[in-house]
Order: structure tokens, then sequence, then C-alpha cells
């Protein structure tokens, strides 16, 4: 945490003068004195305040025009934690373990209340001893964001890491992720490292690790395993399947999905059931058949993110559409209703992005279930219109692989064909 | 059926010129001669071939320049149906059926191979003889139109027609709607016509009426039991619960998502269980209180579709949101990350959003769980820069309900206050 996180303009350098940081106990003397803990504030608040933590848990702010005197009466140095180096075994397996960021690297600070991403990969390695018992694990920090925060040039600079690992002497890499935008990620890496020679495994958490709670450990714990044991190739993201302690799915990138806010077991397998459960220490695998067993790791690592993905809904404003073609973008993800509809007054706009040259997608709202657009007029006729329909690809997936289809081709016919071919598992029977 | 269905310009006139309709089995004469069925066209296709089934199933397109001569050799004159006029028996309760189209309206024409939504309420019921051994069943037909192409103003003249029977005899009301946007229809009804005296239940199918695995019949049965037998007022939704066919679930109208593109059981009450359950003739009621008990019927009906619904991605274009602000749309309701989050880089336009007196509402992606702003530095940052967030509402209820709340308030103020109420049962516990 910065040490004058949040503060601009006079406030900050009020603070500055006076030598107090966040987390320090200070006192401020103007028309009233208060002591409490500074607290952090928010990049878009004014800077015509400073908050504190009262003894009483209130926060109270206090105009910096009343203020006297800020004196510091203790300091919260944020102490380096001497991390003890793990004892490395050589009979081990070698596993990397890369962090992005996310509730599974964050831990809350006490005194001010909020959850922050400040562990690192070896932190949090450090914060659970028994992984030095299954492998040795390597760590290394990526960055530390939010995944709400992470960008498809995020996605790009992951994935050329672990190409850059593509020969190495690990038996997996294991990927600490916030959970918001995990399947997005997971998505990208399924598509632009296809047949990875090594198992990858996006971890994450619902409840920072930290807390009593908290699925971290479990969840790391199961990731690291199953890379060292699964012996199989692709991208996978690994939480808890329900909300005992004790079960863990293993879902493919591509058919992945974020279902609940704040459960624990938030990760679904869309259609089907987990690609791999492990209870206890014992991996089941699901999966019928290997899909990267017999080809090639050729990376494809580009984007193009010019891509819009378009929920339809009663009173979606054809206007809407037609800015959006207007802007440039060069791809639509549609996600339709039902089978695979939009309604009959987008067709004209529909019209014109074809003519244009737009690659234009259909998925479903539904969740689940394949798209089908030869049942009802309607399908039939956005056929017609040149719309393609995308079996049961998740729309999310969806709208990745057209970004990365997208930065991995010359033109619309080649894209077409991309968006088509089952690269990753992305269709399933 | 329109006769010249999808003919237009010069297609259209040969057609008109030789008295061919569309089923008619006819013969033409052109560079070959071809024998079959006068298939329909859909909107958007040229007019300049004409379309026959051929004997072998094979459809054939023949250029209109090349023909020489279109003979019909037999008629398909849509026969009006006498329909039997359903026995009344004035002991049973009345029920209401409005028919809006749908696949439960539809059926195969199998001539030419298309669902096309031709049933009128009155020969639903027809197709239903049971239906007569349980209620006195008045039939009206609203409109006959998939439920992808129903707009705002379609939900205003269904609420305006239920309205107009709010002071009826009727035990209840059934509305036959395509399953499509059912849960949009309903989420309307619901705030719109919150109270209404009498329930109403909208019933949908999955498979046309005339199909062997058609769900119409058992979901219309129940549909109609339910109205008469549950004693709670209320919007509700009626459709197979399982893939058996045997039980049957009613959903609140607020709560309820279409969660599959194809299985009969494709509804699911979000974060809890169906208000009711019908197996065999039982009713199972799982509500726990009856919302609408003691609030007095008062129809607000009015709509106003200035909304949008912004469904966040890894990649959302910030110049995108700023498009939309300048549309001169007043509210957007996001479908953010995880607890309700959306990236930094939207934050710009989120601030210019504010200014300009948007109402801004924040859902999940995330299907089910609240959203909760205050956990995250980005859902803190979002609550500073007015962002509000909507609980475990829907967010295509939240959609609908932003409409409905726009169109029957004067300022932001009294539509935020609206917005955060829980007027029909959208939020839950």
């Amino acid at each position: 945490m910065s040490e004058y996180r949040g503060y601009t303009g006079r406030s900050l350098t009020l603070l500055k003068d006076c030598k107090a940081k966040v987390g320090d106990t200070v006192r401020i003397t103007g028309e009233l004195t208060y002591t409490g803990i500074l607290m952090p504030r928010y990049e878009y608040n004014d800077d015509e305040h400073i908050v504190l933590k009262l003894k009483s848990g209130y926060n109270v702010g206090i105009k910096i025009n009343e203020i006297k005197k800020i004196e510091v009466l203790s300091s919260n140095e944020i102490k380096k934690e001497t991390l003890q180096s793990h004892p490395k075994n050589s009979l081990l397996p070698k596993v990397l373990l890369l962090s992005t960021g996310g509730t599974i690297a964050s831990k809350i600070d006490y005194r001010t209340g909020g959850v922050t991403p400040a562990l690192t990969a070896s932190e949090l390695h450090g914060t659970i001893p028994e992984l030095s018992e299954i492998a040795n694990i390597d760590t290394e920090v990526l960055f530390s964001e939010y995944s709400e925060n992470l960008l498809p040039e995020h996605w790009k600079k992951i994935t050329e890491k672990l190409d850059s690992y593509a020969k190495s002497d690990y038996k997996g890499i294991i990927i600490a992720h916030g959970t918001d935008t995990m399947q997005y990620t997971a998505s990208f890496l399924s598509f632009a490292l296809a047949a990875f020679p090594i198992p990858i495994a996006l971890v994450g958490s619902q409840r920072s690790s930290d807390r009593p709670s908290s699925d971290a450990t479990l969840n790391l714990i199961s990731a690291v395993r199953f890379v060292i044991e699964c012996n199989v190739r692709g991208i996978f993201v690994v939480m808890h399947h329900n909300e005992s302690d004790d079960l863990i799915a293993c879902h493919l990138g591509t058919r992945v999905r974020k279902i609940h806010t704040s459960k624990r077991s938030a990760f679904q397998t869309i259609g089907g059931d987990p690609a791999f459960l492990i209870l206890d220490k014992k991996i089941q695998k699901n999966l019928d058949h290997e899909y990267f067993k017999n080809k090639n790791y050729s990376p494809k690592i580009n984007y193009d993110a010019h891509v819009v993905l378009v929920k339809y809904y009663p009173g979606f404003d054809p206007k809407l559409l037609t800015t959006i073609i207007e802007l440039g973008y060069k791809a639509i993800i549609f996600e339709g209703t039902g089978l695979g509809h939009i309604g009959k007054t987008l067709y004209e706009s529909v019209k014109k992005a074809k003519e244009r040259g737009l690659f234009l997608g259909m998925t479903s709202q539904c969740i689940d279930g394949r798209v089908r657009m030869t049942v009802y007029e309607s399908g039939r006729d956005l056929l017609n219109l040149g719309v393609i329909p995308l079996d049961n690809m998740i729309p999310e997936t969806a709208l990745v692989k057209a970004m990365w289809a997208l930065g991995n081709t010359k033109n619309v016919d080649e894209m077409k064909s991309l968006m088509l071919e089952n690269i990753a598992s992305e269709i399933t029977n």
C-alpha cells in the first residue's frame, strides 16, 4: 500500500509536511482534536479532507482548512517480512507459480479494514508450508492487479511469459489470478497457447488468504497437485467445487464460467462435468478425450481488441448498434436470446455491419445449450444476413476468441474459419 | 402465413401474375422443368429467385429470368378450421387466456418445414380438450410474435390489456408467450402491475404444440390449475421444472431466467427455489411470504426505454461507454464482474455519465449472488463515483425495472428510490 494512498493535492502536501503516513496513529488538532489511524482515500475523492479511523471504529473526515496541527503518535512502518527460504528437495517435481494479483494474493489490512493485493507469489508460498512437501516451487510476480483491471494486453504479457517456459523443466505452471475475469484470461491462454507442452492451472480464491474461511490454501495446494499429477496438456481453472472444504474442480479454460458472486464454489463447467475432480489426494478424470494429445504446440499470441459483445434485450436501440458499427470495430459477438435470436428491429443494422465486412457471431444469453438458427424464422433471417452461429461456445469465450482470431489472421474469411474451428475444446458435444 | 411470404419486387409480381401462392404445388418451366411446393422466402432474400421444395425434399432456387411458365397444379388454400365451441360449465372458475405468440402458439408447417406462430389462443385451447374440464376459458389474441421481436411497447400493450381486467370475475389470467424474452416481459408486468388482484401466469413452450415432445400441453394445463388454486397475487412464469414430464415450476416473474437454449426445463428461479411446484395435481408452495398480501393495486404502466445494459469485459472500450453517454440515454445498468466491478479504464466515462445525471446501477454477470461494492477497492471506487449497487437483482430485471422506473418518475432521485425499493420481490434474502 502506498504511504499516502489516495491523497492528492493539498491534503497530500499537508500529510507530507507532517510526515504522517497511511496506517500511522495521529492526533489532529483543529476546532476539535481527534486521535486515530490515518486512513487511505480512494482515487476519486476530493483533496480537501483527511480521514481518520477513531477508536470507536467510526471514520471521521476532517477538513484540511480547519486543521492546525497533525502529530504522529506511532508510526506503522511496513516491515519487510524476512521470508524463510523454502527448503528445496531435488527429488520433488518443479512447479512455477506466477502471480498476477487478485484475492488469492490479497490480505486484509486489519488496521484500515480494506482488502489489498499485497502478497507476492513468494509470500503466498510462504504462507502455505505444505507446498514444499509436494513440489519445488519457483515464484514470480507478473503484476498485482485485481482481475477486473486486467486487459487484453495483460493476457498477452502472461502468454509471452508462459511461452518463455515452454521448454523448461517445470512439470506445470500455476497462475494466481483474480476470479472476476479469470474465465476470460483462461480462454485467451487456451487459444494462444493451444497444445502448450505442460499443464497450466489458473487458481484464485473468493476469500482472501488470511481469513479463516479462505479457499486460497486448498485451491493452491490442489492446483499444484493437479499440474504435477494430471498428465494432460491444457489450460484449467482450479477452484472449490462445493461449499464443503474438500472437493476441488478443474475446469477446461474455455468452458468455465463464474456463476456466483461470493460462494467459494463460484466456478462451473458449462454443459458438462468439470474435466477433473480432486478429493483428498485423489484426482478423478472426467475428460473423455485429451484434446491436445497429438497436436503440436504452435503459439499464436496476438490479439486485436476491436470486438464488441452485444447482449440483446427488448428495447435494444438499433441506433446503438449502428453507432458500434461506425466506431470501426471489426467483429460483433451477439449474446442473443434463446436459440440465437435478436429482434427484427436490428436487422437493418446487421445488414450494414455485414456490408462493412464485420464478423458477426451468434451465441446465447441462456448460459447453457447450443444456438440453432435453423429452427425459427428469426434464426433463418439472421443466417441469411450473414450471422454465424457459434454452436455452444460460451459468449465470453467467443468474445475472447474473436479478439484472438482477429489478432492472428489477415482476413475475415480466415478469421471465420478460426472461429468455427474447435481450437481448445470451446465447442463440446 | 402470408400468401406470398418473403417474395418482393420482380419475383412477387411474377407469382401474382401466375396466381401461385406459397404452399401451392406448381410446375415451373424454364431451361429445365421443376415440380414442387412453392416455398416462402425470408425478408432479406433477393427478388431474383423463386424457391421450390422438390419431392426429394431438397429445395431449389430458380432464377426468374430463366422462367418461361409457372402452372399451379394444386392449390393449398388455407382452410379456416371450424373450431368446436368449448362447452361451458358455469360451476367452473373463469380464466382468461391471452396469446402473444411464441412456440406455444406455433405449429410446424409440415409442407414447408418451418415453425410458424399460427395458432390463436382459441386454437390452442381447442387442441387441449382437458382444459374445459378445469376451467371456463375465454381466449383473446393480442399479437402473434416470437418473443425476440417483442418490444417495450408490446409490454405496455399487454399491461394495459391486463389492467382492463383488474376488476373482472376471472380467477386468473394466462399469457401464452415466447420463451426467448419471457423473463423481460414477466419483470415488466411485475413492476407495472404490482399487487394486481388476481394471479397472472406467463406460459410458454420449448417445443411447438404439435410435436410429440411438446411441453405446451402440460405447461398450459398447469398454468390454468395454478392461477385457479394458488390463491396468491403476483406474476409468475410456469414451465417444466426438469426433463421428466411431470414436474412444473412456477417462478416469480422478477427472479426467473432462461438458462438453457433448448431443454424443456429452461427456466430457473435464481438464488432460491421456485415459488411453487406442481406435481400431478398437487400444488406445493415454497414462497415464505406473500409479497403483495396487504398491498393496494395501483398500476404504473409507463416506460422509458432510454436505458442501456452494459456487460463489462476485459477490453471493453471506454470510447464505447462515452458514446453511449453522448447518445442521450438516461440510465445504464452495468453487468459487472464478481461482486460488482468494472475496470479502471472506464472510470473517467463513469464520471462523465454521473455529471450528465445518468442513473448508474450495478448488477453482476455471475448470474447468482449479491453485488457487494464495499469489499474491494474497485467497488469502493465505483461507489464513490456514484454507481448504485442493486443487491441481488438479476441484470435483465434491473434493466427492465430501470425502463419502468424512468417511465413513471419525474426525476433521478425519485427514480433512484424506486430502483432501491423492493417493488415485486426482485431483491430476495
